[in-house]
């Protein structure tokens, strides 16, 4: 209880897309962005401190369990000359930063709802 | 492409509370879940297969962020004779499970919105 904390209690709210496991999340969606913007997944990777081999473990899981490619590489495999994403990678990413969006408005609002009693009882100042 | 999932693809939604760290979320959720069922936190760790320290530790940390008590023992520390919810651990525990719950049933709607296109192209059968 002695504690101030600098940072007002707030909440997050984590999506994930699931089969028997888990296929695509923040991670994975991180990793588009970052390929899209270097037009490389090594350079992706590079960028959010993963190594190559890491990151293109986790895109080919996500391909497999969701039936499609992400990625495409532009000369030479996906170590070679640069990566893109795939148009089908490119409607996913968008839709999952687009639906991570709307749940996020609609947490602010629950969260006020459901947990706006706590700033009556926490003795945090 | 080749693996066939016997699990369709479905949203998971996390809900946790943050202030500059995490206070808590469903794994607190379910250690005050089985704390009221047992009415002890060694069992309650037990059938989680988590130490008691470590229940504990995170017990106390969520404590210390939200500003307010979760657990009270009944007799003899909190090592002693068991343990119960406060009031307020009550209230967290139903609004935050309540909260999640209406979250769930909103993001069911947001995957159909934003990732029904996926079973179109998915080449999994």
């Amino acid at each position: 209880m002695q504690n101030k904390n600098d940072v007002k209690l707030h909440p997050k709210l984590t999506l994930q897309l699931f089969t028997s496991e888990k296929c695509f999340g923040p991670g994975v969606a991180l990793i588009l962005e970052k390929v899209k913007e270097h037009s490389s997944l090594r350079s992706a990777a590079s960028e959010i401190n993963m190594s190559y081999s890491k990151a293109w473990t986790i895109v080919k899981r996500a391909q497999k369990h969701l039936g499609f490619d992400l990625l495409v590489s532009k000369t030479g495999g996906a170590d070679g000359g640069g990566a893109t994403l795939t148009k089908e990678g490119e409607r996913l990413l968008s839709e999952f930063r687009q639906c991570e969006k709307e749940l996020n408005e609609i947490c602010a609002l629950k969260y006020e709802e459901h947990f706006s009693f706590i700033k009556d009882i926490s003795k945090l100042e």
